[in-house]
């Protein structure tokens, strides 16, 4: 597959179209970033690298994040951590406090802000340094000791963050957050503040493409079962409210994150990443979507 | 009216029944309430006092509080309050961080739990001192500076209260508290640990009956209007989803306590206290709904 | 109380101002109406009556026929009645079929569209020739055999009453519904196509502030409880999403209709009605409500 | 890959386990089918066909044929069919009046009832004889001209069936339903009548592992992006509440119905058909579900 010379046609039909979307703005930091910033990095399992613009260059993963958390916690608790969230898509218009209600603290699924609060407090109680392990985690999983956390991102988030101090506290009432809400906040808010670049995001999901194995180092990080049940849940789950329109339109496991990045896996085949800061409504990047709706057109290959 | 022969009527005829109920339980201190505690105290604007049972102990008002901190804050901010939150009997089975979702933050009314952390951030915006100044004017209601808050209780509700956190931390997010989240909850939760007996709850409430103005010092707490709407609120929704059933087959606006208080006021009569400890499912002491059913039917007197 | 200087005084201010609101217009003959209709009948118990404008014009009543169709089930089925439809306010901002389907078919009280059709259920089970027997129960009540039903606008509404064909069926669904749907809906459309004047409705709801007894012919339609508790629902659910805000206002029992009618009473002393067509976004004739509020301010009576 | 053998292996298996689950009851027909039925069967691209039990018996398909309705409707409206419908999963615990309530009419995909009585509507416009023009499309699809409606299951769930009358009308309400809801239903309600067997089924879904073309005739029924959108949908629809678990399980494209039919489809590779009429709480299948999840385990092959 002539991967290179796709992105290359793609790249070149974005440039005479005209898009939308908006930079997230809830905090500064995200708010300030150039939004014409556009990166593509595409790995495959046949150790090909293929790019665009600014693949280099890092930015706020924030809910790419979360499934790093899940693959640290998944092995960690086994199929037990599905009694405290599920694996249902959320199909929530409004939002995730609701059915969080009515389902008696029990997030729909991992990746939705409240799931990534049971799944931070996993972490919360199972790690010795929770911050400094998951960092270490990541680190390993990227093969590169300088991806970090930005304070300063992790910072603003608390200061905003109450629609999270909500949910914590609503599942705290339930009994699904073990520790206090604070540390688990603290946790999480950190956590989404990880910067990564397209190029780290795309050889880091390479994982996901190999059932679970690292591809470098050939550890096993997930068992085949694991792996497979992860990239369902990033099928079903991964793009809020759009996750539905994902899968129809571009068919790959992904997921995305506010600060315009988002990272997708065609099994046995190639990881990818995009990165364009301005988000459609459903806080998607509306380049990302664009990229890997062409991605797949152009290559015919798609899970279906 | 004869009232005391009414009152020795229903007691008599609550000693040959037998009712349900449940002492709540969700913190030690109103658990270990011996549940069958029962005083009636009736007061009239003519003078009269009548009453039944252990009338002069003091027991946690806890929703009844909501209240007095309606009738604190109400003059400090006029008609300008209605604008942060309703006058909407609330109607949600489930519960109010549903409905608050939907509706941007603004609480139906002050008396659920949502309305009363508003009102609880109005009076620590506009108080000075504002657990030791809301407690001042309790005193001065009831005529009486030996009332105050059972600290015990207050630092219960803390250790468990994530869902008044979680309803807190929403309407902060939707810019509807102005004060720190921490200050409000620890206002609110003293505030609902002020302990008073039907006696003092009775006279109290006379207030309302009395259009406003103090019947002792004949001070002007509320103006007319004021005081009108006030029982407006009490009687559309003062006991949580019982409010209809309350007004419908009692009739009086009321207020009533996880504590197994209720206060009630027939305006230009009287007003009235009932203390039972164990509640019926929505939360409403089953005596004291009992006691002002019977009340209502043997006078013949109600608003309608 | 001079109640003809008052009404003269309110509708020379509102002369003076000017007010908004929207004709109905979901059937053409609502939308047909002369927006500026204006008419108010006071009857008081004491042989009474006072009046504005059109007072004797006929309109259709709408929703005002859920209280007629209530007080004629009310007494057939008694307190069992309340198994079939509850008397909590709906406070439901989005609309009924959200709450019916969550209380498994129950509506929350008989005069929003879902309970109204529940009571229609028990009319067309327990009346002979439901839509005539109705009628003439109606003209009884009004002292008026020319009274009837607006065939155009009945058969209009079934035209366009998809959303009362859902609430039927849902409820249907849930065993809450006797007859066919569509008989219920035909008696459900034709008992709301009935046209009275103010002065028609004014002398009708005499009977509620005379605690059940028909002011002219003395039959006694409602015995004193029943009629007690048909006010308290009147008070706590009349208004649509605007049943606390008018207790809080005006706070008289009353009911309001689409076609820009509004009834209500102040128990013991008067029934009144206003007419003008023109709605607020609740529902409520805009006027209607400001006509209420200023009376009960400037006659400094209600039931608080 | 020794398709025969696995089968051979999963259905020696589950003999020796015991299963819970309750046959459908709502309509007699249903209620009287044997619980004990059992059959497999599986088609492969290759030509091979793989069979266990009563693979040749037919039985109602019920929601099955939605996939059926969808593939006639999708080529007719092209894209624009996704303004009458979504594709997101519906995630909704509590039941589709709710959200298409909120969500003004737009089902959130073809495969809840809500949405497959928007397609048939679009059947019922776009057909000369729309019962008779399906029925021969199944026909067709599945290569058999015996294929047939079982009128009696339609007459039972036309009795009982008034939830479906009320989302209909519902949509009706927002015009979205462009026939008489009577039509639509009556279409709606033969469509889930169909017949057919586990054999039937499965060489009929050969077509959407066959990227929209069909096996036998070579006839294009969808081209390849519809038949790789319709699987998405599937996917991430197809199982009621448990479409997330199912993909996390299972990880293939599927559809059930309340019959005890599963198909389901692997891209490229194999379709297969499981039948049992035995339901777990979400109305899927408890043997099919077992019999899916054991095949990709043990085939090896999934999506993922």
């Amino acid at each position: 597959m002539e991967y290179q010379k796709i992105l290359d046609d793609i790249n070149a039909e974005l440039k005479r179209e005209s898009f939308g979307g908006k930079v997230a703005n809830y905090i500064p930091e995200l708010a300030q970033v150039d939004p014409d910033k556009f990166g593509i990095h595409l790995s495959t399992l046949d150790n090909g690298d293929y790019f665009i613009g600014c693949n280099k260059e890092r930015f706020s993963i924030q809910s790419i994040s979360k499934v790093f958390a899940l693959t640290m916690a998944y092995p960690m608790l086994g199929e037990k951590l599905w009694k405290r969230v599920g694996v249902e898509p959320s199909g929530n218009p409004f939002n995730s406090l609701v059915q969080l209600e009515y389902e008696s603290g029990i997030p729909r699924n991992p990746l939705i802000n409240a799931g990534a609060l049971v799944v931070s407090d996993v972490l919360v109680s199972n790690l010795k340094n929770p911050k400094h392990d998951f960092l270490r985690f990541v680190q390993k999983l990227a093969g590169n000791s300088t991806i970090s956390y930005n304070e300063k991102v992790a910072e603003s988030e608390k200061d905003t963050g109450y629609r999270n101090v909500a949910l914590a506290s609503l599942m705290k009432s339930f009994g699904n957050i073990e520790n206090l809400v604070e540390e688990v906040l603290d946790f999480y808010f950190y956590m989404c503040s990880i910067e990564m670049s397209c190029k780290e995001l795309s050889q880091t999901f390479l994982l996901y493409a190999n059932h679970g194995k690292h591809f470098v180092s050939k550890e096993r990080i997930l068992n085949a079962s694991q792996s497979k049940r992860l990239s369902a849940i990033l099928l079903t789950c991964g793009f809020y409210d759009q996750a539905g329109e994902f899968t129809f339109k571009v068919g790959l496991p992904g997921k995305s994150g506010v600060g315009g990045g988002i990272a997708a896996v065609f099994p046995e085949h190639y990881s990818v990443a995009v990165w364009s800061p301005k988000l459609n409504k459903a806080g998607n990047s509306v380049l990302g979507m664009e990229v890997l709706e062409r991605l797949t057109t152009k290559t015919g290959l798609s899970i279906f």
